[in-house]
């Protein structure tokens, strides 16, 4: 029970709403702020005045939204979780079968994680900063394919035993090629990287 | 060329080579303890002392063989890399083809992860103590993948067309289920967990 609420708390844990538009575009101006700076200094090096003068906000308009660096660092985390979730899950709804939602979904993590190559290096602090945070943004990411994969098994699409061992192997994959050919390089095709480990994936779950 | 020679640096760079049994007995000690406080504090927490303490070592006795805590935990990752080489080879060498091989690799290493449960917390520190070693770590891991695949194929064991995005793909399927069985939990079988995931992998990578 501990551990479920701890999760639960991962998830919700963090910044005040706010409730107006240019309240929103504060609190999106910090977040963006607060990736930069985590990402180019680190989190022990990083100060919230860092942080609010680069998003040119008055201190006390942080504290408005967050009551520490580490809760600033918590939204963060939870706010590349959801962009994942959304842009991969927008990605997928075109998808004609789940071999072809896996790629697409791989696609547009690939550039991605191009277009933000700082998210390794913040999702990986997070181990340290926030180890709560941390396991609950691969648990969810992974809980994500599961579902969808344990969904197509039932549609005949791929093999009947898919289950949590197949979704982490899904889940590493897509962060390793993530880091190689989003974060740690701009020279290939990313759509030809998904089609290759698509085309393994797709053998590799085919109905048996 | 500049390339290179960072590469070749992370490779080479770090502790000066002991002479003595004993000197290597003490070098030892001092990766053994450097590998707890930084686990378990985190690179920007833990000082010199705190590993000199744990390990019974003089600060002089430090010095003779490292320069700095920066020194000491390069030394750390260099170290990992090169038991995860020698144990996954070791445990690959009594295979039968490299279907067979790569699940011993994993078999072995996600033991490996459980028994080393810091370990994922080292190497994700360097990514800003020294991105540079953070990412002769994941290199030099998945050139080996790569390598045996393509002997593999050269051999008729697996697909013709493997390559560098296959073994990227491979790296981070490991390291996930590493993470997520061996460093997170200790209740499942991890022989069982290796041989469901080489299953997916054996099909993905069947000759065509």
């Amino acid at each position: 029970m501990q551990k479920a609420a701890e999760r639960s708390s991962a998830a919700t844990l963090g910044h005040k709403e706010p409730r107006t538009e240019r309240g929103r575009r504060t609190l999106r101006a910090i977040l963006d702020a607060a990736a930069v700076e985590f990402g180019d200094r680190g989190f022990y090096e990083t100060g919230i005045t860092h942080i609010t003068q680069r998003a040119g906000v008055a201190m006390g308009t942080f504290y408005t939204y967050f009551d520490s660096k580490e809760d600033v660092f918590r939204a963060l985390v939870r706010d590349f979780s959801n962009k994942v979730r959304e842009g991969a899950g927008g990605a997928i709804s075109a998808a004609t079968d789940q071999i072809d939602a896996e790629r697409r979904g791989l696609d547009w993590f690939l550039h991605f994680a191009r277009e933000h190559k700082e998210i390794y290096r913040i999702i990986d602090q997070a181990e340290f900063v926030d180890p709560e945070v941390f396991r609950y943004h691969y648990e969810s990411t992974v809980a994500r394919i599961r579902k969808r994969l344990e969904e197509a098994a039932g549609r005949g699409e791929v093999r009947a035993d898919v289950g949590e061992v197949h979704a982490w192997a899904i889940g590493g994959m897509n962060v390793f090629l993530g880091l190689r050919y989003g974060v740690w390089s701009d020279d290939e095709g990313l759509s030809e990287i998904a089609k290759i480990a698509n085309d393994m994936l797709a053998n590799g779950l085919a109905p048996k």
